[in-house]
């Protein structure tokens, strides 16, 4: 079993047909991804010898036979989808159609190191299959965001600064001793956009999904597939310098980044500096919650750095939605009002025409339901059927 | 014939594939695209009926009859590839590798409309084809640059600031009442983008073009495909704001843009007002090139303000080439030396480990070059067979 090999092509195509569990014929699905009908009739008789695919009602008469129509059985399997931050951790079993069965989110501790995590993560696992009744061999695939660079070919994190102990750590491999499936790992913000992605805006081709909370990062679909980069950063816009950046350092060894001056943290340190008892973003938000004026202006001020950044995303990538997620954005209007303000202020016309800056409706589940995408993508892809399923 | 309908599913991988004028088994295509056998078969028919693909020496023999091999004939048809700029045009025709077989150069003014512009535009492609000794029947496409944002699917100008007159014209429609080819247009940024990447870097799947002349934009290559964004304006750098910027007026309306300080002009502006005779960005481009310390310092500092806006594009893109073209690239290291400064100093190190910022080596030809690109990848494509070239 290879860890996470590529799609095939047309794969991707082929699970976005199906996912929206409308029935249709071979010939539609050839048709619509362009790939071979010899191809689509296999990868759908063996989607539907394995029961991810059931036969439906007959389509529309040809002339000759009728062609028979297929449409994705959300229940055949489930997969995991989970989200490792830095500080919590969510774990949830879906459906094939990402309906949440299960799910559990304690605290943990990403700087434990992978075993420890991971060791949580298929307890986790267990216990939720338990829960909802279902057993290992109805488990198709597991996706799994983690809070740093990921190499995602390998599912190995790449120098993440947060991760101490993760560098290279082959997270499928160790993951698949115990849970013998197709394991898929990506960075948190990336999972993130896939979620928001799919459960609130399907038609929209350009997002950006921006992640505050102890650190600040984008993730970015563009053309509608997601953009990784050439070393798999790519998003990662927390440490970009910012006007009132100054001087204040931050934990990357630079001065005056994004994330020194309006991630949770930074907002709280400012507060203590003027007065305000604020340990960390989560009392941040207790604190705007609760109309207290300071943290209030605070939290519009973060809003503006995050918008400056914002408004060269904007100029760069011309998207038709930034949604913004992450523990920071349960601030609500105060922070996006920021955002807008330098945003629209700043960009051309053009770029602003038809964009929404919103936050992000999925809250604090993008993560975890983009997991699940991503698992449910790969089970549904041509590579699982081949590689991973056949092994199981 | 439609105008520029989006090219078949695979039809861009069969095109990369037999660019390279390797010779290659249909089920070497079959394999390499994901198209399905009786796809390529058809399409391979196709390409040999009208000379595009030739049949070379057999392949090694699978036990059966040996399978024929196919090649890419260069010179079966040509395209013309148009790069309109503001006040300077250039269009070539080329051979289907993108070999320049002639090409003229005018000083044209954009502002004078389309009709008088490709009214030159058809006259030197009629003159061309009769330098190079071939006529209309031999004109497979045509790509045409233009300095604007353009609706990539109709080939339309839209809200277009330096071109007044072409807003939502039909160049596509227009130019077919007199070469009865597919028309294909795009900002000219994207264009050299394309250009650079077939040229210089074929095998580079993050790359960013940044074009410094009187305005300055970029064109994004992501994950190997030119990213447009969703009303066509990505890569629109030269109005984000600049921490140098200030009150300084911008054409745009707003102030302290990039274009009101990196520009050409812009340039040519801070150094008269600092007593040094320039008119022009070509004037500055000369005075560099003569060892003038005033002009290098200033072409170095608009190097930094570039850098500046190129550092979020790094942190938000990871780039692995950002390739610098425009008539100001003619000033050599200066302008590069100071872009490399701050991306250096400023971006994470994953983002820029392996970061190569370089000077544009197609030059001022990147653009019709990539014109050309577009044109031959849509001449190969499978509409091209179905509705541009069975029309002609």
């Amino acid at each position: 079993m290879t860890d996470s090999p590529a799609l095939a092509p047309g794969a991707g195509e082929l699970f976005q047909l199906l996912r929206d569990g409308v029935p249709r014929t071979r010939a539609e699905l050839a048709k619509a991804t362009g790939l071979a009908r010899s191809t689509i009739a296999a990868r759908v008789d063996e989607l539907m010898r394995i029961g991810l695919v059931t036969p439906v009602a007959d389509g529309v008469s040809t002339g000759g036979r009728p062609p028979s129509q297929f449409a994705l059985n959300p229940t055949a399997k489930v997969v995991l989808g989970a989200d490792l931050g830095a500080s919590h951790a969510t774990v949830a079993i879906t459906d094939l159609a990402g309906t949440v069965l299960a799910e559990r989110t304690d605290a943990i501790d990403i700087a434990s190191g992978p075993e420890a995590v991971l060791t949580w993560l298929v307890d986790g696992a267990r216990a939720l299959l338990d829960e909802v009744g279902r057993d290992v061999r109805s488990l198709a695939s597991i996706g799994i965001g983690v809070p740093g660079p990921v190499e995602h070919s390998t599912g190995r994190p790449a120098n993440p600064p947060i991760m101490p102990g993760w560098d290279g750590f082959d997270i499928p491999g160790w993951i698949q001793q115990h849970l013998p499936v197709p394991v898929l790992v990506d960075n948190d913000v990336n999972i993130m956009a896939l979620g928001e992605r799919a459960v609130v805006w399907p038609a929209v081709d350009n997002l950006m999904f921006v992640k505050i909370a102890t650190g600040i990062g984008a993730g970015l679909i563009s053309d509608g597939h997601l953009q990784r980069g050439a070393q798999g950063v790519a998003g990662d816009i927390g440490h970009v310098h910012v006007t009132r950046g100054g001087d204040v350092p931050c934990t990357c060894g630079n001065r005056g980044c994004l994330e020194a001056l309006a991630s949770g943290p930074a907002i709280a340190r400012a507060l203590r500096a003027a007065g305000v008892e604020a340990e960390t973003g989560s009392d941040v938000v207790d604190l705007v919650k609760r109309g207290n004026v300071d943290a209030i202006q605070a939290v519009r001020q973060a809003g503006r750095d995050i918008g400056e950044v914002l408004t060269t995303c904007v100029s760069l990538m011309n998207p038709s939605v930034i949604a913004i997620g992450g523990s920071m954005a349960r601030v609500g209007e105060h922070l996006i009002a920021g955002v807008r303000e330098v945003v629209y202020t700043r960009s051309t016309p053009l770029a602003t025409e038809h964009l929404s800056i919103v936050q992000s409706s999925t809250a604090e589940k993008a993560g975890v339901l983009g997991a699940s995408m991503l698992a449910v993508e790969y089970a549904l892809s041509g590579d699982a059927l081949t590689v991973g399923l056949a092994a199981v």
